[in-house]
């Protein structure tokens, strides 16, 4: 038996481990300082309670004989996708029911989706970028290739007609940067795709912190992209379900190639390697998508949203560049005096206590930025900015 | 863009589908006749009131800040893996807590664990099989040879070392013959395999309805199979927990070729293509391996194993040849009168409305023979026998 050679082509340590082992080995030589994050993605808020009921009401439904739950529909119950879909067209996006996948998130869909592409196909990934979309395709053996995101274009590439990809991948509002694309910004990439015959995998698992109009919410608000591009998105970010799993994953059934179907395919995939995201979670789900529900999962936003905005005050403050903080969770700021992003890291986690995320670890364009998230509690958000104000206003 | 040509060489019908189309047609044109379900394997039964009262308690959980839980470990929470390697040890196998991964299911597993072998392998699988070992290969464009699964060696294919696999599956109970091999026949196959350098995916998802202390509960319980086995195992059938999809794969450290080490391998798979199983799940997946829940589900499938031998006393009585019923739930039966298998799936439909699963679905082998399953009501069980009984002994 050969195991996989190109897992030898895969980076060794996955960036969020380094940040844990540093911030670990820190905390054991200084068990007396209180340490803040501010590094991962991860959300501090509870569930909603509409959310909540849902979840008791369907765990109920499972003791009883005549409600219990087994086996569910692959792509998932019509209750939630009917939701999904309703969401969708409340900004103007019409799907049909079978174009919506309901799955256990994004970044599970994000690299299972592969499974329907030939190896033999060229990505082209933003740098910096989410480093799950390298690795899953460095793991497959595909050829990468790069779209600069950098200062001078505002952390947002735009197709060059000279570089011929097949598989592109597009994270708006981005992470790690924060910046999301205008709706004609993503119309020059999806013409692109259609001109190349490509893919456009659109990660939007960051959507519902989008407030200003001009930004697209989904892909599919931009005309052409249902010949062309994938759609992710996730109730991990909108309602807290990072510890819940549910995403779900839009296939147009335009987007053909050579008499092959991406939805039937990806209906095949899952049928034939996934069983479904449980019954009790994608009821909890429905719930999120209820009037309620989004009354309360926008009020849990807007806390986020005014954590980003306490950061990206101190740092306009401090006369750091950022980008992000308004339409994003995140804040991507660049290292004061030239430090480099794990030099920073060291810095901020010395001095303040501070953990962030180095720029370097999502890609070379990174070198000398660093992440911050708005998903911490106000009081450690609030306490965090203090503390790196006053380390850097000296 | 290139699609996967490979999904061209998949066969184009599920077989589960293909059966639920027949019997919806069926039922539409009759809409006056009582259909009874002994086809797919699925639980009816609703799940045990511990894991009830589990879920409920992680819900609340989830609902305030201080108990709140985001992103676990991608391998699963160790209040899970401790339990499960409890069970493990109650049956005499040792485990280190890094060995064992909690997934959404052993069918998740059985098909993305195939990420961390090389293309260029050569898959033998039993015939007749489960579908998904078979398709999850050929969408991966591997070589797939076949042990022959027959009457004459008890549907258990022992190993044939003129023939050269890389990769073994062997079900066992098996699904869908409900054959189960004792330990020594593993270890035939476990030598096998250690001395081609092989692997076995040993799917273990039946492993709770064996009585006979002869049979294997798991591979481990045979010398030499850490060198050569990664284990599957589910609560879907333990538990009832096919809508509520957890399972658990063991991975032993020392399956190792070539300086890559398949536990470390499958650990970044996961890390980077996965993000755990919901918190909630898990919780009530932990409860199943106290004791009261133990109580509680063997409670359960000693139901279900009254089922198997209400269909195996039919069988004996008819004087039907069939193998399983005993340590399995499933039995597999000779189709009477030199019926093919859709040929009887037809018959038995149509003139007692009992629906069952065509064995020519899971392989050549399987032409002429058919499988009922005992994860029906006692009601549904008692008057589908009844029906068959009826129908097959004029």
């Amino acid at each position: 038996m050969k195991f996989n050679s190109y897992f030898n082509d895969i980076a060794d340590s996955y960036l969020f481990a380094e940040v844990a082992a540093r911030t670990a080995k820190y905390a054991a030589a200084h068990p007396d300082k209180k340490i803040l994050r501010l590094g991962i993605g991860d959300v501090t808020l509870p569930l909603a309670p509409e959310v909540i009921k849902s979840l008791h009401a369907a765990v109920d439904d499972m003791s009883a004989k005549e409600t219990f739950q087994g086996y569910g529909p692959y792509e998932g119950y019509e209750f939630l996708r009917e939701r999904i879909r309703n969401y969708y067209s409340s900004y103007g996006v019409k799907l049909a029911l079978d174009e919506i996948f309901v799955s256990d998130g994004a970044k599970s869909d994000l690299g299972n989706v592969l499974d329907i592409f030939s190896r033999d196909n060229t990505v082209l990934v933003p740098d910096p970028v989410y480093p799950v979309y390298v690795d899953t395709n460095v793991m497959a053996g595909r050829k990468i290739i790069y779209a600069d995101a950098t200062e001078q274009n505002g952390f947002l590439p735009m197709p060059d007609y000279s570089v011929k990809a097949d598989i592109i991948y597009i994270c708006s509002p981005n992470n790690p940067t924060g910046a999301a694309y205008t709706r004609e910004q993503l119309k020059e990439w999806v013409d692109y795709a259609n001109s190349l015959g490509a893919v456009i995998l659109y990660d939007a698992a960051y959507e519902c912190f989008i407030s200003d109009d001009r930004l697209a919410r989904s892909i599919f608000t931009v005309d052409g992209a249902r010949t062309c591009a994938i759609e992710f998105c996730s109730f991990s970010k909108t309602a807290g379900f990072t510890g819940t799993r549910c995403g779900y994953t839009v296939v147009p059934k335009e987007l053909t190639r050579d008499g092959f179907s991406a939805n039937k395919m990806w209906l095949r995939r899952q049928s034939t390697k996934f069983n479904g995201v449980p019954y009790i979670v994608q009821r909890g789900a429905a719930a999120v998508f209820t009037d309620e529900g989004l009354k309360e999962i926008r009020a849990n936003i807007a806390y986020y949203k005014n954590n980003a905005k306490l950061i990206a005050g101190v740092m306009d403050g401090l006369g750091i560049k950022y980008t992000g903080g308004k339409n994003s969770p995140y804040i991507w700021l660049k290292c004061p005096n030239g430090m480099s992003s794990w030099e920073f890291f060291d810095y901020l986690l010395e001095n303040a206590q501070v953990v962030g995320t180095p720029g370097a670890g999502f890609g070379r364009n990174g070198e000398g930025y660093f992440r911050l998230t708005a998903f911490g509690s106000e009081e450690v958000t609030r306490e965090a900015t203090q503390r790196i104000q006053k380390l850097l206003k000296k």
